[in-house]
């Protein structure tokens, strides 16, 4: 494969003009739909208590030897530690928060940026759920964005890959988009998509993964978890293994968590785990979310039957869950009639539909104070 | 060198409890400090107009071929693109805010968490300003931190290192703290000190940063440049570049932008630029901080020997810009009285003496409407 290279300045005045304007029209609706759920903010203000950034989890490795500090880029030198494996969580507590938190987990190749806005500059979930009342807690996994630093090496690749996440994702066959898809049309709403990947600094494997976002809920305290496509399976373990996580909002996952001798094939969440462990996920309640464009039958089109796959897993998984008197619901999109969704419900044109959905889903399982 | 390897659990519930603490101590400080820089803020909370996140400037780079969209993971198709390069930017309007926006850009091995918060969880320069009516813009530069996608591949080493940045840091000379250092003593504070390290996730160049950086000021509009360490040099091409940088606060800049056939021996911020370039320095206000532990004489200490250069480099520049116009002021904070502070003086214990002398100093130059 040859590569042509090509340097094009991406600065567009206009485009900041309309994030401006979206913001806006945005806030607007802000106060009718806030009013709904909280009585903290009428003025489509953000009125936060505090907020701030902290580390959790993490790994220390130690080098032998002496660290001699007159010499301090002596490469030779040893006596040192490396502090990584971490997760990177911003936080925000508005005023008169509820009991429970949100923690958001995001997807492969993603960012916190995955829930804070979206490919056209509206608010992500983490500012319409801030505006109703929830403390957030927003996630950079080990050895992804702000938590780079990792303890062991790695090589970063920068093979061109955009198309074969806009398929992946669903948002389209490339270059067409589907049909009614709720992703924003136009060049420079693709271009912000594809800034929001990045990449691992390091292969953490998913028990660190679990301990960081499990630390995050000791800082936390109860919370409502959200994850996004591979952050589901970690997002399982957690749950396991922190009581403070009472509820999991599921978008997409890719792979889930079974009892031993119960795992079925093609499970993308790794080996099963004992009963007794497993039962902790009949504790609380699950709600899963999939969007549009999966089809019932096998296609032509690889990444399509891919997520038929993921589906098929995910109804098997639910009832597993609720075979062992657990509280699991699938939702797939377009059999309630939503149209249009791809693998980035929470940043779809209609997220905010999508928001009020989920709204409605913990006040039903009393979690919404 | 042999490395051993010790996986060491990092969830302190206490610290937890103790950052809350400090918070809502550094709340009752805030509604006295704020009371004179700004009357959007009587309470001490954070009342936001809007926020959100974009990227900024970047590159895009195309393989040839052509992209089979069923088949999306085979990895000898091409025809496809990769975005990269760009910067990644948090910002945050407050209700009524001023008309200068502030733009913070990190320093080597760091993120925007340098500016948002400290190692003992205390507000970061970014909250601080925020609360006195300053829309802020929080930067990943290109390569770094949520701002990972870059189109040119890179290893990642995990050598342990943390000594040699505690050491050029002017923390101490490791394992020693300098003597009345303004960094918070206990290995919790250290170790979420070391968290905020990131790596380079590619290697981009001084003029991409530079443009990613002018991008950003494109959406912020006029505004000042906060840059810390080795985010000085791509800051002063900045102002050069881009006439809505109206001041720049330069905290340990590690080089500076000189006139081409004026640069000293040693500078760390490249060739000089044509004079007519050099001459955009000297229309805006600059302000540069350096803290303590910098020696007048040449030391055994290879890290305070550099620190020295630096500092007689940044006094020598001043007289350049200010003989040629300007108005650049370096400020050395032993020779005020004020001591103690390390590298990291917008998250040293005293950053809100600090901020302090910053705001005073818009304020004169009539920078703070």
């Amino acid at each position: 494969m040859q590569r042509t290279v090509e340097k094009i300045k991406h600065s567009d005045l206009k485009f900041g003009k309309k994030i401006l304007l979206n913001t806006l029209l945005s806030c607007s609706i802000v106060i009718i739909s806030s009013c709904a759920t909280s009585k903290t903010n009428q003025s489509g203000n953000i009125i936060l208590k505090e907020q701030g950034a902290f580390s959790a989890g993490g790994t220390i490795i130690k080098s032998e030897g002496t660290f001699d500090p007159l010499k301090p880029w002596n490469e030779q030198q040893g006596g040192q530690t490396r502090h990584g494996d971490h997760a990177d969580v911003f936080y925000q507590i508005p005023v008169n928060k509820k009991h429970n938190s949100m923690v958001f987990l995001h997807g492969y190749g993603q960012s916190r940026r995955s829930w804070q806005t979206t490919a056209d500059g509206r608010e992500g979930f983490s500012d319409i759920f801030l505006k109703s009342g929830y403390g957030v807690y927003l996630v950079d996994q080990p050895g992804r964005g702000d938590a780079g630093q990792t303890t062991k090496p790695v090589q970063i690749s920068a093979s061109p890959d955009d198309q074969t996440w806009y398929t992946q994702f669903r948002i389209g066959l490339y270059p067409k988009f589907n049909e009614g898809v709720q992703f924003p049309k136009g060049e420079k709403y693709l271009d912000s998509f594809f800034r929001m990947m990045t990449p691992n600094t390091g292969n953490a494997d998913e028990e660190t993964i679990v301990n960081a976002l499990s630390a995050v809920f000791d800082k936390s305290g109860d919370g409502i978890l959200f994850t996004h496509s591979a952050g589901g399976a970690p997002g399982w373990k957690t749950a396991i293994k922190n009581d403070r996580v009472k509820a999991i909002v599921a978008i997409e996952p890719g792979g889930f968590t079974f009892p031993e001798g119960e795992v079925p094939q093609g499970n993308r969440g790794g080996k099963g785990v004992p009963l007794n462990e497993f039962l902790k996920l009949t504790e609380i309640p699950i709600v899963v979310y999939y969007g549009d464009y999966i089809p019932a039958e096998e296609t032509n089109a690889a990444s399509l039957n891919f997520w038929r796959n993921v589906l098929a897993t995910a109804k098997q998984w639910a009832k597993i869950v609720n075979a062992h008197g657990g509280n699991a619901t699938i939702v797939h999109l377009p059999e309630m009639g939503i149209k249009g969704n791809t693998h980035f419900i929470m940043s779809d044109l209609n997220n905010r539909q999508i928001a009020n959905l989920i709204a409605k889903w913990l006040k039903e399982k009393g979690l919404d104070n």
